[in-house]
């Protein structure tokens, strides 16, 4: 089935805001087995969204629409879908309570405007909105479909996992199954020279690689008239590609490496503490950001500067004097007194520059791990050789992740 | 003038690569004057991609178009365009001579496909290609314009500010003028209910809302014959509206609430500490990603748990014990444990449930922030009502980071 995305917002038409929601909801239709065909953007204008609609319809069978489904005068999404589809709006009860008691819970004062948020087309299958006030929903007529959505993508997004994909499920008697494998330490290409030979003439399953900020993610995905065999199909493959590049991988199952992390910690009983510089927070942030995490995470520091490193961790001014505050010898000594003070299993530690700016003759990008894990004491040197600051934080927090990762793999 | 951006890529219908092209046209269209009305996205196909510029050429008066320039059978933009604009296409001998020292200057050899990216519309304005092997070009018939940009961005945005945008002014005669104003503290139908005097029969400068994660943005734009008039227009209504909203206004020039704090901090020359429970690390790492953060901020505590609280900042264990971990005396003992082992002015604090689960009888969601600043002391209750625990742990570093701003302005 062909399906068309379109997006309503002035917004996105200034240039203030990028449609990542077309991106995200065109990957999700291709995995089902849909063909997205065309994305439009389009202003909160009537008009120009009648026909807009219209057209998408002509072409395709299925069309995800999103954003304009607020409260304000400018979100019409909803009336001219409505329109297009020759439906008339009713004011749903449930919604209407659901949108009240969004603003009781919080003791909120709902503005009258709100209320428009529960008119809905007749015969609309309604999506809840667990984190918004405007619910989605999809309609059909004469085998053309329309899925409404919010724009916010992290509404949209849980609409489209928890709902609509089921109702487009039904839609498809394809079955589709896929797994996304996470790898780090290998860039995309080598990756793909890699798996080449698996990659090359394969037609199901498929294998696409995709390169995320300093990691790598393999996408499994095979079509077939039944769920088993698609699964059969991806899971050998999965055994093949493990093959090869089986050091790299850290998720068969589309985890983040925080959250393996954390699994492992609680897994072994083990217990994590971190001393960051330029990182500044954004590793126990990343560790904290896990359910689950206080079980096996009780404190971080963050010594950004030479003063905090001696105070908090005992790092030696001599120490800093000698090698400079951005060295493997301070990030191991910082690993050391956070492991003192904390008392746990694992301690990891980070100094180096984020930029945009390094020290005179020191490199942004540059940065040393230390690492503390019983008899396992030691020190990485990090080199993005870039002066992103956003880039190289990132980048930073991801390897201290990897540290940790390794040691608890015993691969440190 | 009208205009539309037709981006042409199958790897954006696959939703591997997000359309950012079309959000910097869209931009750069705006702010000189001219009102994008849509965005395509549209596969490498040539009935589809000829549908599509036909509709552009239909309702706008500029066409412009990214990717499908390149030396593969895919590429096809520029044959379906001079088709559609009924010009033939000629080989030019200046853009072969380039293409073929791109391949001399890097000592490569030129496959025999890349001849035809020096195929051009007879008539066409060629904009050289610096970056790149395919030329850009504009052509016009009956006023009708259409500029051909290749796809990858870094050579697209290069070609735009230094050839097309030169094209472009000469086809208008208006000057667009836009402020984007932050703001924090008020939801986004409080807010256009507040400024409905101002929004309501508008037409120039408009006034258009926008929901953020926790916030709300406001963009006033003009667009008049001078650019003096444009941006007094908007400055004039941005008056009017600090009126009405000024309390909840935090940047008048789209800074981030973080930039905004450090800034301030900076300008007085205060330092700033940190105590995170709930947030584990967040708030200190929205401080130091700003470049400059390390003049204001020494170090931060991650105390996740009440251990933590205890040893890290003398939190004392009958205060704990007495009004529970969560609690405004807990948060209030955390910034004074915080501010006495920093020695910084200010320091904030913040203990709480992010979600998904709270403590038995308590709500995820629920948080204390403690704040000590000279002899402003004192504690701030915050509920989202929400269990979403990134939505959660994102609104406490919001929270925290409006606490040090309304300190640093005199408003707690």
């Amino acid at each position: 089935m062909k399906a068309s995305v379109i997006a309503v917002g002035t917004e996105l038409l200034f240039g203030q805001t990028v449609n990542t929601n077309a991106a995200f909801l065109s990957e999700k239709l291709n995995i089902m087995g849909f063909d997205a065909m065309y994305h439009f953007v389009v202003g909160d204008n009537p008009e120009r969204l009648k026909a807009t609609i219209k057209l998408a319809l002509r072409d395709t069978d299925i069309v995800l629409l999103t954003g304009g489904l607020g409260p304000t005068q400018d979100d019409i999404t909803k009336e001219i879908v409505a329109e297009v589809f020759g439906l008339p709006l009713y004011r749903d009860e449930k919604c209407l309570a659901e949108i009240k008691s969004f603003f009781d819970d919080r003791n909120r004062v709902m503005t009258e405007n709100n209320l428009k948020q529960a008119d809905i087309p007749l015969g609309a299958k309604i999506f809840h909105n667990a984190s918004g006030t405007a619910p989605a929903f999809a309609i059909e007529k004469e085998g053309k479909h329309a899925i409404c959505f919010p724009g916010p993508p992290r509404e949209m997004k849980w609409i489209f996992d928890h709902c609509a994909s089921e109702y487009l499920k039904m839609l498809t008697d394809k079955e589709m199954y896929y797994r996304v494998i996470r790898t780090i330490g290998i860039g995309e290409s080598d990756l793909e020279t890699a798996l080449l030979p698996l990659i090359d003439g394969q037609t199901d399953p498929t294998i696409a690689t995709y390169a995320k900020e300093g990691e790598c993610t393999l996408r499994i995905a095979s079509q077939r008239t039944s769920l088993a065999d698609a699964e059969n199909a991806v899971n050998e493959m999965i055994v093949e590609i493990d093959k090869e590049v089986g050091q790299y991988i850290y998720s068969l199952d589309d985890e983040e490496l925080n959250e393996v992390v954390v699994r492992l910690l609680n897994d072994k009983k083990l217990s994590l503490s971190c001393a960051e510089s330029c990182t500044g927070g954004l590793f126990a942030s990343a560790i904290t950001d896990v359910v689950g995490a206080s079980a096996v995470f009780d404190r971080g520091f963050v010594t950004y500067s030479a003063d905090a490193k001696i105070d908090m961790l005992g790092v030696l001014p001599d120490t800093i004097d000698r090698h400079s505050v951005v060295s493997p010898q301070v990030a191991l000594e910082m690993a050391k007194g956070a492991a003192d003070k904390s008392g746990s299993d694992i301690s990891v530690s980070i100094t180096g520059y984020a930029g945009p700016e390094a020290d005179k003759g020191r490199l942004a990008g540059d940065a040393y791990i230390g690492f503390v894990y019983g008899d396992k004491v030691g020190s990485l040197a990090v080199s993005t050789r870039r002066s992103d600051r956003v880039w190289n934080r990132n980048y930073f927090r991801l390897q201290m992740l990897r540290a940790v990762y390794l040691l608890l793999t015993e691969r440190l």
